[in-house]
């Protein structure tokens, strides 16, 4: 038992694989952290898209004018969405990263970078902060991530 | 040769990850079910986005009205996205807490729960159910997910 | 140190892990391409959905015409998210069955037509292809996603 755990954690031991599973923790709770969010404008706004969810205001037309869209609520969504897009990417290529072997500070500068211009990049959707605000902070996480690519190819290459 | 695919089994043998294994395989079959899910009611009630996808139907206006949006479809498509932005968290920091060697019944007592309240929500999500069913249950793997973080950030703090 | 760093290219000695990362890589950074894709569309054909990515067009009325939808921009954001719903079951489960001791040839197998699929499935969306192209290479890809968690499932099930 006790020597399967410490296999189990082995990968844990190793600093630039514990840096990344950081990193990746926080940036999934930043990315949990839009359902939240966008939970408060729904609700805040009264916009929903479920029936069902309206049936707290009562029966009928006068909780239907409640199923629509708002800005705010939409704005976040975005957002989530986008954190999805980049976020996956970051997860699935800066695993393999880690694994490839890359130096310690190497890795964190790329890993805190990328987590950076995400919080970053939120702040200035949901602000909104005037472009190219929310452009430069997506191409910098974007950048990070395809740098990782490169150095996990450069590494691992088979076709 | 053997004694490469002996190394590259050697997580396969430690209980925790086995039971990450299968729980993740099961929530992410259970996110691409919603692909079909949303083909049969895209097919069924005729409903459908790209042009080229009802040429079937004949040519010109025919075909032109099957171009709409149906509550059915929607709704499918809705759950589909409400596993995207909650299984990925789940797999991406489910596979750092198995990694980070917990006891093998409080990990099997996250996936568990995480499973069966997205199964839950699915049916919720697609019949639906009254509120606050589907709230609830993403609520339920919700916090089984923050759990598994904040055991991953005790565990390997690395900023 | 060094033994730490040994230790974390363990899994890249394996070969099977060697052609999941580069496959993994690749259909990664085929999903952000379309990011770019949709900045293309978003620029060229001058549709924009946040009113702070217009300013740059003049302020007022004169600005407001190009917050609007465009089929291609549209197109784009469809092919982004179907990438979504499909790339992430296969980079999870994919992950699995490499650590789950294939044959290399059975692997490449699974991860060549995989891979395949994937960017025959973005060419088939974008241009577009008459049906059933898109269809099929959508199928082929899921079917591939499908076997590989099969065999997961087979090899490490603990519920």
């Amino acid at each position: 038992r006790r020597g399967e755990m410490a296999k189990s954690t082995q990968l844990m031991n190793n600093e630039v694989f514990r840096a990344y599973a950081t990193y990746t923790a926080i940036v999934l709770l930043k990315m949990m952290l839009m359902s939240l969010i966008t939970a408060y404008f729904r609700i805040t706004r009264k916009a929903f898209v479920n029936p069902e969810d309206t049936d707290s205001f009562g029966k009928g037309e006068s909780a239907k004018k409640y199923l629509r869209t708002d800005p705010d609520v939409e704005r976040a969504r975005r957002t989530h969405l986008n954190d999805l897009e980049n976020i996956v990417p970051f997860v699935g290529i800066g695993l393999l990263y880690a694994l490839s072997g890359p130096e310690l500070s190497t890795a964190l500068l790329h890993f805190r970078i990328f987590t950076g211009a995400r919080i970053i990049h939120t702040f200035a959707y949901l602000i909104p902060l005037p472009q190219p605000g929310r452009g430069l902070s997506w191409a910098v996480g974007y950048a990070v991530t395809f740098s990782m690519a490169y150095n996990v190819l450069k590494a691992v290459w088979l076709l």
